[in-house]
C-alpha cells in the first residue's frame, strides 16, 4: 500500500464509481462480523489453517491440461508513478571475480517490495487496525526494527490450493476495469455465475481487473490514487465462503477508498480481521488467456514466499497450473 | 559457488572420499558427451524443455497425501564460515511511515544470492566454461552490468515437475554424509533401487546429504572447501535419464573437486552442458522425514524463481507436495 | 552522467545557448591539447598531484571569517526526473535490537550515487574516452565486476586546497542560468574580473548555475536534458590555469552537448585527459551567500570522499570555509 | 557499538587493565556531573556549538606543514569477528549500460556502518540513556522508521576545529595498547605533558590505542568483547575542558564495560549527557607518524558527515592537516 501517494499522471476517467460511502461505525461493525480470531493455531497462519491435506489433494486434482503460468511482474527497477520505490539488481560478478574455470556470473538483488510495483504476498503482520494485528495481538509490541514476532511470512510457509479467477473483464466484455471501478458482491456472485465456477472453503480467490493490460497500453499511473478493486461490501461473502487467499492485478482494495478514514479497507479486513494474506500486483494476462482458451476458471495455485524471519511478506512469482 | 574460500572451521573428517581423481582432458571429454547444445528452442529454457504438459499433468498425479513441504532455507542475515555476503532485512515502517487506518509494516530484503547461505536456483547463465554459456553463447558477448542476454532467469520461469528426493543418508544408515563424500554413478543406481524410485526423463532429482542437519548439529563450516556432492562420474547416468534440474542441499558438487582445475565440474556440466538448472542449499530435512512417513520419494516439485530479467538465477523457495 | 534519459517535465526555454557546435574532429584536437598523460606519478591521482604542501598551507591561510559552509545536498530517497536510482535510508535499530543501556539507534545508507542527485566526487576512473582511461590505459583491462584497479577514489584520497567559486548568475544579475546555458572561457574571464578572483594553479573551480535555487523555486527536471555548464571552448583556459578540480551545481557539462557524437564531453576532457577529478551536484546556495557577504569568491576547501577501495567516486559533503 | 557479539578468536591477553568498577548509581551520578541538556540552540548540535568562527580561524591556524592526513579506513566489505554486517561495494556500470562517448563507470555502495568496521560520526541521536537523548529528549517519540527528528546527523552539518592526537602508545613506548586497557584521567593528563598538548574548548580529542597496528599484525578480534578505550573517570576531564568532538581508533569505551549494566558508558556520557558527537574506528597509524615527525600534536581537523535528514551518523573520511 502507498495510500497517500499523489505523484504521477491522472489515473484516468473521474467517473469510475468506486461505490457507495461506507461510515467508519459501518466498516468498524463489518470488521466484527467477518472476525476470526481465536479461531486457529497457530494463528499467525490465519486462514491458510483452512488449507486441509484434503483441500491440497483437491487442488492438485484440478490439473487437467498441464499448463503452467507464472503470475510474477518483472522485477522493476525503473522509478515510475507505481514504483517510488525502485527494486534493485546488481551483477555482482561477470566472471572476473571468482577464478575459472568454470567462470561465474552473480548478481544482487533488493527490493522494499510492499507497493505497486512488486508482485508481492503480504503476511498477517502487515497491517494493523487500531494498533491491533491479526488475533488482537498488539502491534506495537510485535513489531519492531529486528521483524515481527507475530504474523510473520517465517510462520506462513507456502500455500497450494485451488486458486479460481473473477476475470471481471471477461465478464463485462471490457478491456480493463477503470481505475476507481470497485468490484461488489453482486459482481462477485455475477462472475461466478458467468464463469461457472463457485468460490469455496480454502480457495485463493484472484481478481483480474486489466491492471496490467492498461499499464502496458496507456502507461503507468499512480495506483495509490485510483485502482480498480473490491468494494467492501464484497468482504462478507468472501469470509462465508471461507476463503484462504485473496489477491489481483490490483491491491484487492479499490481506490480512492469508500470508507471514512480507512485508506486500505480491504486489507484491514482481510489481514488484520479475517486473517488472509493477500497477493497484491499479480500479472493475471496470460492466466486471463489461459482459462478463456480452457473455459475453466479455476487452477492449482502455488505460492511460495521466501522463508524470511519475521518479514512482512515476500516477494513471490506465484504459479497457477491448469 | 564460491570454491576458493578458505574461511572458517575445518569441515571435517580429512578422509572423506571425494572419488576418483579426473584430468582435465577427461573431463573435456565427459562435457562432449553429455551436451545438449542445439537441442531446443528457446534455448535458454534449455532442459526445462523436457517438461511437456504430460509431465506436468503426471506430476500432479503423484500427489497423495496432500502434504506440503517447503524446502528453503531461512533468509540469513549473519556471516559464517558459509555465509561471507549475508542478506539483509530491513523494517522500512513500523506504523509510523504511512498514515493509518490501517498502519502498515514494511520490509526491506536483499541477498548476493549465489554462495552457501540462501536456497536458490542457478540460471543458465549463471556459468561459463571456457568462456561459453550453454548452447555455446559467448559469456562475454552477453553477460554485462546490465545483465545476462542468454539464460536468465526470467527466460526459464517456473518449473512444475515431478521430483526424486535421493536420500543418501537414509540408504547408508548415516545421520549425513560427511563433507568431501563423493556420490557416485553406482551409489545412484543402488538409491534408486532401495528408495524404489526410478529417475525418469523431465524429472528434478534433489540430493539429500544431510548438510542441513550436520550444519544444525555441529555448526557451519566452509562448504567452498569440503562438501558432499556428486562426482562428475554420475553426470551422464543423469545425462541420460533426461533430467530437467538438479538440487541439493549441498550445491551438487563434491568439494573439494576431483577434476583437475576445474572447481565446480557438476556446475559447469549441468548448466553449460546440460542445460539443466540448479537448485542449490536446499533444506531437505522435512522432505526426508516425509518420504520416510509416506514410503514415497517422489513428490510434485514446484519451483517458482523471481521473474528478474537478466538475472543470475533467484533465491526460492521450492515446494514438495507429496 | 545520466546521458540519454528523457524522462520528466520540460526543461525549461527551449532558446537557452549552448554555444557553437563543436564536431567530432575539433573534440579530439581539443583532447589532445588539453591531454597531461604520463605527467604525474602516481598517475591515478592526476591534476591532484599539483595541490603540494605549499598549495595547501597557501589554501587554509585563505580563510578570515572562520564561517563553515558544507555544500552537499540532502540524501535524496525520493525517485524524481532527476532521481531515477534513489538512494535509501533504512533505520535498523530503535532502540530494539541490541539491548540497553544505552539503547541504540542505526541506520543504513546506500546509493548508486552518479547521476544528478546525490552530491559526489567522480573519480578519474569514472569515465573513459575511445575505451582509454586518464593517462591511457584501457578500461576493459582495468575495470571490473570486483572495482577498478586504476584510478579508483582509494588512490585520491582527500584534497585540501582553494576554491574559486564561479557564481555565473550573481555576475550576471539573474536568479540562475536557465538550463542548456553554456558558460564559455569569455564568461569564465568576466567572472574573474567582476568576482575579482584569478583561478590559479591546483585551485578547485565550482560553477554556479543556481541549479539548486531554480529546483527549489520551479522543481525539478531533467538534467541529462539540459543543464547549464561548461562549453568545453572553457577548458583549454581551465587547463592553462592548473586546476585540480572542477565543479558545480550541475555536473560541469551543458547540455545538450554541443559536441558531435559525445554526451558529456567536459567529463570526458577533465577526467579522462586531464586528470582533473569532478565534483557533482553541489549546493551553492549557501556559499553564493556567504561569498557575497564576505566581498571574497575564495575559500578554504575540503573534499573527503570514503576510501573505497576500487571505486568509481564517492558521495561526499564538501566543507567551504571562508 | 555491537557490545553483545561473542563471536571471533580470543581478543588477546585476559589480564588487561579495565580500570575500576563503577557503580550504576555512580555512573548515574557522573551522567549529571557532566550533563549539559538546556545549554545550546539548536540542541542538537549539541557541544559543536562550541566551535565559534574564532575556533574555526585558530584550527586554520594551527597548520604549519601543510601535510593532509586521512584517517577513514577502507570500505569493508568482508565479514570478520569485527565487522558482522559487512559494507557493499557493486559495481553497477562497467561503460556497457550507459552508451558512450565517453563510456561510463558506476557504482553503488551501502553500509549499515555503526559498528566497529566503518570510520563513522555517531549523532546525538545514536543513544539514549533511560530512554532519554541528549537535552532529555524522549527516544520513542523522535526516532522512528522514518529517521530522528532530534539529534539526526543533518543537523550537525560539518566540523572544523583543532584536533588533538592523544597518542597513547607514543606515550607509554608500546606497540599498542592491549584490547581492555582503559585509559583514565590521569593517562590523559599524562598524555597532554609528555605531548606537549593541552586540550581546549572545541577541540576534537583522538584517542590512539594502536588497534588499526594490532589488527594489521594480529589479525581482527571482536572489539565488542575487548577494546582499549576511556574509563569514564577521563570523561568529567574531557567535559570541563569543553570537547566538541571525541574519536578514537576504537570506538572511544573501554570494554568490557566497567560500568555495571551499561555496556557503552563513554558513548552515554559523550551522546546523551555531553553532546558530544563522536568518531568510531578512525585510523590513526599516519596521523601518529606524521605528528611525531611534526613533533606537534595537534591539527586541523574537518569532519563532513554526508548529509543525510534524520541519519543517525554518517560514514566518514575525517582529514587531519598538520
Amino acid at each position: 500500500m502507498s495510500p497517500s501517494s499523489a505523484e504521477g499522471p491522472d489515473p484516468g476517467p473521474a467517473d469510475a464509481d468506486n461505490g457507495p460511502a461506507v461510515s467508519r461505525r459501518e466498516f468498524d461493525a463489518l470488521f466484527e462480523t467477518v472476525r476470526t480470531w481465536g479461531r486457529w493455531a497457530p494463528a499467525d497462519r490465519g486462514a491458510w489453517n483452512r488449507v486441509t491435506a484434503e483441500h491440497v489433494r483437491r487442488a492438485t486434482a484440478v490439473v487437467r491440461a498441464g499448463k503452467v503460468v507464472p503470475l510474477g511482474l518483472p522485477w522493476n527497477t525503473l522509478p515510475g508513478p507505481d514504483n517510488p520505490r525502485p527494486a534493485l539488481h546488481h551483477m555482482t560478478d561477470l566472471g572476473d571475480v571468482e577464478s575459472p574455470e568454470p567462470s561465474t556470473h552473480k548478481d544482487f538483488i533488493a527490493a522494499d517490495y510492499h507497493g505497486k510495483a512488486v508482485t508481492h504476498l503480504d503476511a498477517l503482520c502487515h497491517v494493523a487496525y487500531r494498533g491491533q494485528l491479526y488475533d488482537g495481538r498488539t502491534a506495537k509490541v510485535l513489531v519492531g526494527a529486528a521483524g515481527a514476532r507475530f504474523g510473520a511470512v517465517s510462520a506462513l510457509g507456502p500455500l497450494v490450493t485451488r486458486g479460481v479467477l473473477l476475470d471481471l473483464p471477461a465478464v463485462l466484455g471490457v478491456r480493463w476495469l477503470e481505475p476507481g471501478q470497485a468490484v461488489r458482491a453482486k459482481d462477485v456472485i455475477a462472475a461466478e455465475s458467468a464463469l461457472d465456477v463457485t468460490i469455496g472453503e480454502g480457495d485463493a480467490v484472484l481478481l483480474r481487473s486489466g491492471h496490467v493490460r492498461r499499464r502496458g497500453e496507456l502507461g503507468a499511473w499512480d495506483p495509490g490514487a485510483a485502482s480498480a478493486g473490491f468494494h467492501v461490501d464484497a468482504v462478507p461473502l468472501l469470509a462465508e465462503r471461507g476463503i484462504a487467499l485473496l489477491g489481483g492485478d490490483g491491491d484487492s482494495d479499490v481506490r480512492p477508498s469508500p470508507v471514512d478514514g480507512v485508506h486500505s479497507p480491504v486489507h484491514a479486513l482481510a489481514l488484520a480481521a479475517m486473517g488472509v494474506p493477500l497477493l497484491d500486483n499479480l500479472d493475471l494476462e496470460a492466466l486471463s488467456a489461459a482459462t478463456a482458451e480452457a473455459g475453466r476458471h479455476e487452477f492449482l495455485l502455488v505460492v511460495a514466499p521466501l522463508n524470511v524471519p519475521g518479514g512482512t511478506g515476500s516477494p513471490v512469482n506465484p504459479v497457477a497450473v491448469l
